[in-house]
């Protein structure tokens, strides 16, 4: 059975969409169509033509007998700010305070569409960089850190604060949290990640960054490296951050409890992919 | 500027992707890319063609002034059973087993792709229940609950063991757990579900069914009602299961710890969907 170009263009957009950054042969196009690997080259130049402005992502062409193409998410600025701001005017409602200066969150990390933009555009800033596996602490981090894995191509490692027996044996270590100055416990089973691991660390919220510092030494019992750190929000400045090197959509600037306003600006996203 | 006909088909096949249940006028994608409604249509049908054929969904068609197009996610059976059968083949792996017969499950749902996937099937059978809401319990059902909700175009609310100062009032319940016969303890923020909420169970594994037991309860708190239960596993059939109208993708048969084997079979996934 053959197919027409609109189909191909159709399922090959479906396709790609759901294999970021997997070599596709262009062989496994021209089989599945029953098409010459000349039009097939032909739909993908449309497909990549659009990608880029409609600012999907990009695809990248590799050439040779074992060569094919490769999807990587791009959400372009024009697109990622106007979202970035609409998810700054949605955190600073004055209905999110809760005693103590806790913000509530939970709605936002709850919307699927929300976590799931949040994911490709912390994604883009990372589709070119060599990262085996996402990691991030139970539970509030989980749905962002797979909405980045799913994009770029990774599993996702779950660190918790105690250890399960459906896990097997464990990796654990102490670490002090930074604004709370307790000493807490992070535990890892061994078998979740591999020796020498490039891991990307996203999380949800970041304060003084003290969970972050724990899952950085944590990664050290593992030989792992540390490739990037992301995270949705971040807290007002303060002098004792302990992580200078991350990436956030959404930054705290002032959080008044007896006045019950919030305010808030974009994180550093933007500042930093310009940096690049 | 005008489109042609092949980048209008890419940008509507990913927007209605990332749009599931979700009503697009048709004056939306005539405005986007500068085009007659009647092309638009003619778009539509070669996309719904397409979506069916290929097993990637279908569209209906909302006719009227306020009308337009809505995607629904519709994995057919050709794809989700060798899917299913993968998912076995992976879960039957003997080194799996862990001391007191438990299952290693992490690596399985640490993986985006299969974890999206399996979303996506669940979501089927879900596609045009009435559902507000998908609910879980922290932590290991959590990606498997959003990948079935950005199908279903509805938030997630995540139980949690204990209470969180981030999440604000709560209401909890006490429940008996099945298997292990303890009293336990459910949390869910008052904020996160609305009064009378219309709720799909998602969880990675079930055993006795207590703890989906539990969550029934709680939700008896806020009046909502149970529209459905979905797990990824269930374990072998016991004659004290507390909950029978579900729908598994993996069954359990038989774990021998001593001899180290572990049978599975397709859950009634695929039954339940012939019944329907």
């Amino acid at each position: 059975m053959k197919f027409r170009r609109s189909e191909r263009l159709i399922d090959m957009t479906n396709y790609l969409l759901d294999h970021p950054r997997q070599l596709v042969p262009l062989t496994f196009f021209a089989d599945r169509y029953s098409s010459a690997k000349s039009s097939i080259s032909e739909d993908l130049a449309i497909v990549k033509e659009t990608f880029e402005q409609r600012g999907i992502g990009t695809l990248q062409t590799v050439p040779g007998a074992a060569g094919g193409v490769k999807f990587f998410v791009n959400v372009g600025n024009e697109e990622a700010r106007p979202f970035v701001e609409e998810l700054c005017e949605l955190i600073a409602k004055p209905d999110r305070l809760l005693p103590g200066g806790y913000l509530y969150l939970t709605d936002i990390l709850g919307d699927p569409s929300i976590v799931q933009k949040a994911g490709r555009i912390i994604a883009t800033a990372y589709a070119n960089a060599k990262i085996d596996v996402v990691m991030t602490v139970a539970t509030k981090g989980i749905p962002l850190a797979y909405a980045v894995a799913s994009q770029l191509n990774t599993p996702v490692v779950i660190v918790r604060r105690d250890s399960k027996v459906t896990e097997g044996p464990t990796v654990s270590i102490n670490y002090v949290s930074g604004s709370a100055k307790r000493i807490q416990t992070m535990v890892l089973a061994k078998r979740s990640l591999a020796q020498g691991s490039r891991v990307l660390i996203v999380d949800d919220f970041m304060k003084a960054g003290g969970t972050v510092m724990g899952m950085i030494s944590l990664l050290e019992e593992f030989n792992a490296t540390v490739e990037g750190i992301a995270v949705l929000v971040e807290a007002e400045e303060t002098e004792e951050r302990l992580v200078d090197d991350y990436i956030s959509l959404v930054q705290l600037m002032d959080v008044d409890v007896k006045e019950k306003t919030i305010r808030v600006q974009e994180g550093n996203y933007f500042k930093r992919r310009a940096e690049e």
